[in-house]
């Protein structure tokens, strides 16, 4: 594994400098951050001689000929993208594992029994108000009405942001499968863990078991009006502001009953801001944006959170007089990942010699994406501090080395 | 009054076209804006040949003579500068009120008993984290340290903006009064309501009897940790915008507290914003910046609310693991107008016809730093629709006309 872990410590030094945006590193989805971190993972796979392939919407493959070219193909791999100022590991620590697995089959001489494609899909980190972007794409099921979602930072389209990168947003619009799952025996993603499980447990690698579903809305506005801070007594008020609290209270005392019942989720105001044109030192909040993320692994959790904010909205409205709009709402589906394969997985870790435990994933992956169209699927996590999303976000590569041996146990073990 | 009607509606229109910044009107505290309102202004004065005085530090002083120049002169006035986006009235409705007493005493060739100086104050709207700049700064007593305050949107110092401006903040340092309150035997204010209640009471003026003290804080923060909102479980969380939501629960349960037992008080989050540079659609807020102001004419009500705002920080710190700094505050004293003054302008506008009726002020307004140094002092209120600080800020030109009327009434009774 020497050699892996050099290539790793290059590409993640490479990857940190290139994208570097203090604090921490962008790549912007199908923007140049994205795109510097795809041009620096294929140079090193094109130095390795691999068969570098991209597909129409931009994902990457990087394949290692199997003995038997014949029989589906193991695939892993994760996303290149991050968020803005993210951290260095979220999504590429799994593409380069893919390339560690490649990397240490051809330093030890070891042809696996069937091809084994490295993959970086995509637009994974949802800049814009949608998901899973280039797994859906690959897989012919991203919704061509999403090509009209707008970025959050730059306002234009995906399907402009897809064009200017070079690509054709055209597969998408004729619902064209750039990847055929028949082919795939397997899809395993490596990927930080982004929690303190891991670390709390002192255990290396994480056996996923399902992947949390959610929903998200990036736009939603509180509306009421503007007025003189000093001069409007409270009964005359629409204060926006408060309304926004009162709906924080509501869903926080709905996230208590659920807990209380033993059930997880969560729930989190991640972005709010008062208009920053007409906000001022003296002024009731006539508008607040603000921005939703909702998770859990239980549907019937998801359902009742949207029933408590409907429920909200017209409360809050007779309570203040302020108006909510929710703007767009993504969602994803929980994804139960393969059973088997788990198994498997397990005890590949065992005999590989690597404490593993199983847990669910909080975070959204792309392999919820492979698991829902019934390609066996699994995920593996790897330890890492300071959660992810922000520049702080670190991990052991020996950890990472730790998984990819887990990989290798299961794709050398891989019977045709 | 047809000719200072006159003359107000071409200065409305001119201010409202010169400094128009959509929605409504921008007079940005010492630069360009106000600048530009006080350039206006002068400019129509010296067209009606009054006597014309720019402090050092950018008062504009209107003079007409009066038959006895030996005696002190009546001071009548207000601020041109305005909130980004507010409306054309706040502030220069008492400026513009100014120049119609003197336009209408000059039309009907009636010369006053004293002089009377139609007074533009600088910075009133607090563009800074400080207050009543200009007015202070005229008697002497706006605190030098403010000078190193920052404005809002260039986070430029005080020193600075003043000094660009052509200014010199020397004065302030060496706390040279600008005028004499010896020389002033009378200050009235005139201002719009900027509230509903002159308009729900069907009476064109209000007498000002108490002008609200309070504090601000501009630049308060709440600091937890960024995280993945999917991958970090409740118990790990410290989350910024929940920790504002806190406290802004625990404010208004202290509002309802001191409105239950009768007080009056306003408490509003005027300006929230998690950190728009490393926030995102999956992160946990890991930074919350917050203005908070407090309003209130008693001061037992404003020492209540700053300590269950000192015990809430704690008691978010043990909940929530969140830090709230609120940075630095800003104070403004509670004042009392002058009593026989008010009871003057009561007889005045008696004596003219014009119905008006008493009332606190929530605002503050220059009167209340000329008050609190024992000029005789009274505001003069003018109904108005749609609050004030915002584009749709509306007044009645009539009903400005009818405060001048009761400001003329005052200024030809006056005996030296």
């Amino acid at each position: 594994m020497k050699s892996a872990i050099q290539i790793a410590e290059r590409l993640f030094a490479t990857l940190a400098a290139e994208t570097a945006d203090p604090p921490g590193v962008t790549r912007d989805t199908y923007g140049a951050g994205e795109q510097k971190g795809h041009d620096i993972v294929r140079a090193e796979a094109e130095g390795m001689g691999l068969e570098v392939e991209i597909d129409a919407v931009g994902n990457l493959y990087m394949t290692l000929p199997g003995k038997d070219r014949s029989q589906p193909r193991i695939l892993t791999g994760s996303h290149l993208d991050s968020v803005p100022h993210g951290g260095n590991y979220d999504g590429a620590a799994g593409v380069v594992a893919g390339l560690m697995l490649i990397a240490d089959l051809m330093d030890t001489r070891t042809p696996p029994p069937v091809d084994i494609t490295a993959v970086a899909f995509r637009g994974e980190e949802s800049w814009f108000p949608t998901s899973y972007i280039g797994s859906s794409a690959a897989l012919g099921l991203f919704d061509a009405n999403d090509l009209q979602a707008r970025r959050d930072d730059t306002h234009r389209t995906l399907v402009d942001h897809m064009t200017t990168s070079g690509f054709d947003p055209g597969v998408i619009e004729r619902g064209e499968a750039q990847i055929n799952p028949n082919s795939i025996v397997a899809f395993v993603e490596v990927h930080i863990e982004q929690g303190p499980a891991l670390i709390g447990s002192n255990v290396p690698v994480g056996l996923v078991t399902a992947i949390n579903g959610g929903f998200r809305h990036m736009e939603a506005v509180a509306r009421g009006t503007w007025d003189h801070s000093g001069a409007t007594p409270r009964r005359y008020r629409k204060d926006a502001s408060l309304a926004v609290v009162d709906l924080a209270v509501i869903l926080e005392n709905a996230w208590d009953t659920i807990e209380a019942r033993g059930q997880a989720a969560t729930i989190t105001f991640t972005q709010l801001a008062t208009n920053p044109t007409l906000h001022g030192g003296s002024k009731v909040a006539g508008e607040v944006r603000f921005a939703l993320d909702v998770r859990s692994e239980f549907p019937e959790v998801l359902d009742e959170v949207q029933g408590v904010l409907d429920a909200a909205i017209d409360i809050i409205f007779e309570k203040r007089g302020v108006t909510i709009d929710m703007g767009l709402r993504s969602q994803w589906p929980i994804a139960c990942l393969d059973p088997a394969l788990v198994d498997r997985m397990q005890a590949c870790a065992e005999s590989a010699g690597i404490s593993a435990m199983r847990m669910p994933s909080g975070a959204g992956h792309d392999a919820a994406v492979m698991a829902n169209v019934g390609i066996p699927t699994a995920m593996l996590f790897v330890r890492n501090a300071n959660g992810s999303h922000n520049a702080d976000e670190t991990m052991d590569i020996e950890d990472l080395a730790r998984a990819v041996s887990v990989l290798k146990a299961f794709a050398l073990s891989h019977e045709t």
